[in-house]
């Protein structure tokens, strides 16, 4: 886990995604230093999220689909969830990052309505939305804020988002950094 | 505190706001139901925040100065907070806000970059973020993550953008609504 190397993550969004979980992965993970992709799974850049906000892409999801990243994180919210599970790209891209061994993750809804769906949680415990997670076929760990499991994080919802993109930053870069970008953000206690 | 009049909202955000605490205090407050107008104080709709997220604000703040707002509440970042500061549309919209008495507020860099330098602290105990809280007057209560003072309400970072935003809806709409808003936002354990 050299923190010398760039590391690439990819963020897609589309209609309907909660702009709180999509712009806290963003942040933190820029924060920590590594190169963000926002990629749209719409036919716009410009993406209208569930409580209105319009946020601008970086890219099109199709232009992004032959590099290679150290993570894809999607956030949740409805419909965005289903934005998401319904892009064929952003499918293939994710199940060739399970594929492959590296890092996935999803929170909110996600989990159960695009990563269930699609196979992704397939032998892995994980959580969603308290909305959603009873719809996951491993209950064991649905309760956990933060579920790491092997190359797959699920998560919970907003107020989970800081400790899910926390989490993302230690498992790319490793405990020090993540406590680095943490410290100026103010977080409230827990363990990270 | 009548849950039913519906509330107005002002969000202002320039070139440099930290996008996660402008964007938590927009969602959270139009989750309680209030009708949040993002505006820039920019000369484009467009505004890239600190982490590089563009976000298209819904007005101009030139556009909305007549509007009567039942909250101003300002993100931090830097430069974030200091196009806020050097917006002489928002200095004026904020001053008649506390002279008027109702409800304004700021987070991060902003209660002292922006506030305070146009005496928005003036005979109010408050916070920032702990790069520039030793700046504050008043030092009584710059260790605390989320500060009501009369109409005046301060908070510190990122991590504690959910109480800020908490705090404003328990002021907007009573302590019933921010319960009804912290629940699906599945919330870290603290007092509301
Ligand atoms: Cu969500």
């Amino acid at each position: 886990m050299s923190s010398s190397v760039n590391k690439h993550v990819l963020v897609p969004i589309g209609e309907g995604t909660e702009e709180m979980e999509a712009i806290i992965v963003i942040d933190v993970i820029r924060r920590a230093g590594a190169q963000v992709i926002v990629a749209s799974v719409e036919n716009s850049l410009q993406v209208k999220c569930s409580r209105g906000v319009n946020i601008i892409a970086d890219s099109l999801i199709a232009d992004v689909e032959s590099q290679q990243f150290d993570l894809i994180a999607c956030p949740g919210g409805m419909p965005g969830a289903e934005r998401l599970r319904d892009c064929e790209t952003l499918e293939r891209m994710t199940i060739k990052q399970r594929d492959e061994g590296r890092l996935y993750a999803a929170i909110c809804a996600t989990p159960a309505v695009f990563f269930q769906a699609k196979g992704l949680m397939d032998g892995h415990r994980g959580t969603s939305h308290p909305a959603f997670s009873d719809k996951l076929v491993d209950q064991s760990l649905v309760q956990e804020r933060v579920v790491v499991d092997g190359n797959l994080t699920t998560s919970r919802g907003p107020g989970t988002a800081f400790e899910f993109a926390l989490s993302l930053v230690k498992q790319l870069y490793g405990a020090e950094k993540a406590q680095q970008v943490a410290g100026p953000m103010v977080m409230y206690p827990y363990e990270l």
